[in-house]
């Protein structure tokens, strides 16, 4: 008999999205506008060749980790080539984790709520998900410490800065307190990391593999760069590392070499960090622009997050809502948003929802709000 | 505690290829001279856009899946856009397989000797693996309700077309078999498909899938166009594709947007089948340079394949020898092979070897044949 798997959330999510009509707050999307078609089709004309076409390592590419590791080094992360295994985007990354440290049966610790991608896929492997708590600073040490006393998790996952869905960001405190509590119990953590250079405000947060030895940290190129390719890379201890690479082959041989080339050529012909710049002052102003129309979007007694970065706002309404029930409301006037009740490991919240604030100009975040305010 | 998994055979294999002055009758690599380097970076130009360089639906390029659906239904399995999931090489197809249909301790019946990584792929999953015997006919039917009655397999496993590693193709007459066979067991078979349209002789066999409903259909674009893209795809009744686009998601969201824009550009620009001829003619010559050379390199006794088509030619030595201690030797004399044991799922026979003629000219394997000759 096959087994059964409930139909995917983020599935059922694109699909609002497709209507022309529609002002999308639902997606996690990137700007398309903002992706540098010129610059990438050039780099993938340099880098069609015999040896891009050709089957290659399943570590990835050797110029792209280099250019890579030199990334994190610049960012505070100390990483060689050695370290870096390329992931056919971060997504797979999960998947290889979980298929490379999870027993069916074994736990996970996840922030809640918390990227339901991630709970699908710990779903998938047969693990149980237990949530621990956090704030406005993030997953809170003491719950955690609570919970693997309890639980005795296998892996912990979770996405310290501009967390999604609640745009949050872990304290530096709390990310020396994890990481010691991970050492201690040598629990596995997951930093999930695809928005961190994605900052509007402040300054940047150490990573939290910068902490420890028990980290395994996930960037991505899918929202400095564009999705489309299918991008990720983690960074990992060995022998992990090993053992992940022996699962990643069995998983797809390896990532397309023409898209690992074609960044390659892309990183070292480019400014990445001018890039980013650029989309940064565009999503700083829409977030901006967001979070203006809030408070006469939402009704009264409503409660949201204010992200540093990243692209999400999280909204939890008061009284006995269903955000649900209130997206067909939505819809029905042209306008989306993800409830929340997904992003919960057990218990949802339903008055909880999510607001992207990436892929809309201003102008449209403020007829989106409006529409959006018809709803409530 | 991490899962602990043996290192990946393929893996070790792929690193016996890369010293320069190696003649590598080891890979299972297409020649990368016959690439179409300038027909992709062509369409690779035209393909990447604001819409390839976004997130992207699960089951695929709407474009490719038709323009594959077209082939396949030329080729004569009638298949239609909804059949089929794009996947990233056709190793991913086996792992989403594996994922769907298997849960921990299931059987999984293969015909012996075959494809080492989708042993692995079986392994990870927790399945036990039995074989099925065959000669060169390939799978004996017989033998396979004989293993069906006793081991209650949930999937078959089999490349009929040219098989890896023996180069064996299964007749009209055990496919009907087979497929009458799944149905009255409830079996799936998984027929794995890369190198059917790599003919050099003889009449088409119809597919596996065209005789019966249980059947999935894996074929790739690795072998007739090139295997850097990673692109493969899958055909499989509802509800099953239902459940493998779900951990398909998980897996890597979908397979590169780029790449399958590029290859649906590819294929509606260029007349892929006489690209596929060109493939043909050369691998025929290099196919018969190494029949041609083999009376004159092994061991009075040595018994081999005779391909229809595809890469490989699969050799039984005579006696008590261990090709792996061969390997030593030949690879001392710059030539390589691929010792045959890691191929079977119980039981190796130490006596065989596997020879890929695809990557070297007809000068190189005599060249290549001579040294193989003085290592035996």
């Amino acid at each position: 008999m096959p087994r059964t798997f409930s139909s995917s959330p983020v599935r059922d999510l694109l699909a609002l999205t497709a209507r022309p009509e529609v002002i999308s707050f639902a997606g996690g999307l990137p700007a398309p506008e903002l992706f540098d078609v010129e610059g990438l089709r050039e780099a993938f004309g340099r880098a069609v060749s015999r040896r891009s076409l050709q089957y290659a390592p399943t570590e990835g590419d050797p110029d792209l980790r280099a250019l890579v590791a030199a990334r994190l080094t610049a960012r505070g992360l100390p990483t060689a080539t050695g370290d870096l295994l390329v992931t056919t985007g971060s997504q797979q990354a999960l998947t290889l984790i979980a298929t490379a440290l999870l027993e069916p049966g074994a736990v996970v610790a996840v922030e809640e709520p918390t990227y339901l991608a991630a709970l699908q896929c710990f779903r998938l492997a047969g693990a149980r998900v237990v949530p621990v708590a956090g704030d406005e600073r993030g997953m809170d040490p003491d719950a955690l410490a609570e919970v693997v006393e309890r639980e005795r998790p296998e892996l912990l996952y979770l996405v310290p800065t501009f967390a999604n869905p609640t745009g949050r960001t872990l304290d530096e405190t709390r990310r020396r307190a994890i990481a010691a509590l991970a050492e201690r119990h040598g629990l596995w953590v997951v930093e999930d990391d695809p928005y961190g250079e994605l900052r509007y405000r402040g300054e940047p947060v150490p990573a939290l593999a910068s902490f420890g030895e028990r980290v395994l940290h996930l960037g991505s190129f899918s929202k400095v760069g564009a999705p489309g390719l299918r991008l990720g890379w983690l960074r990992a201890p060995e022998p992990i590392l090993r053992t992940l690479v022996v699962v990643k082959q069995a998983a797809d041989l390896h990532t397309s070499a023409v898209d690992q080339a074609a960044a390659a050529v892309y990183l070292a012909a480019h400014d990445l960090d001018a890039h980013v710049a650029r989309l940064c002052a565009t999503y700083r102003e829409r977030r901006d622009a967001m979070l203006a129309a809030l408070p006469d979007t939402v009704p009264a007694g409503t409660t949201w997050t204010d992200p540093d970065g990243g692209m999400f706002v999280w909204l939890t309404l008061p009284g006995e809502v269903d955000t649900a029930v209130l997206l067909r409301e939505a819809l029905a006037r042209d306008v989306a948003f993800v409830p929340g009740a997904s992003f919960y490991a057990t218990t949802p919240d339903h008055s909880t929802l999510r607001l992207s604030f990436t892929t809309a100009t201003p102008a449209e975040i403020a007829e989106g709000m409006r529409r959006l305010a018809s709803a409530f």
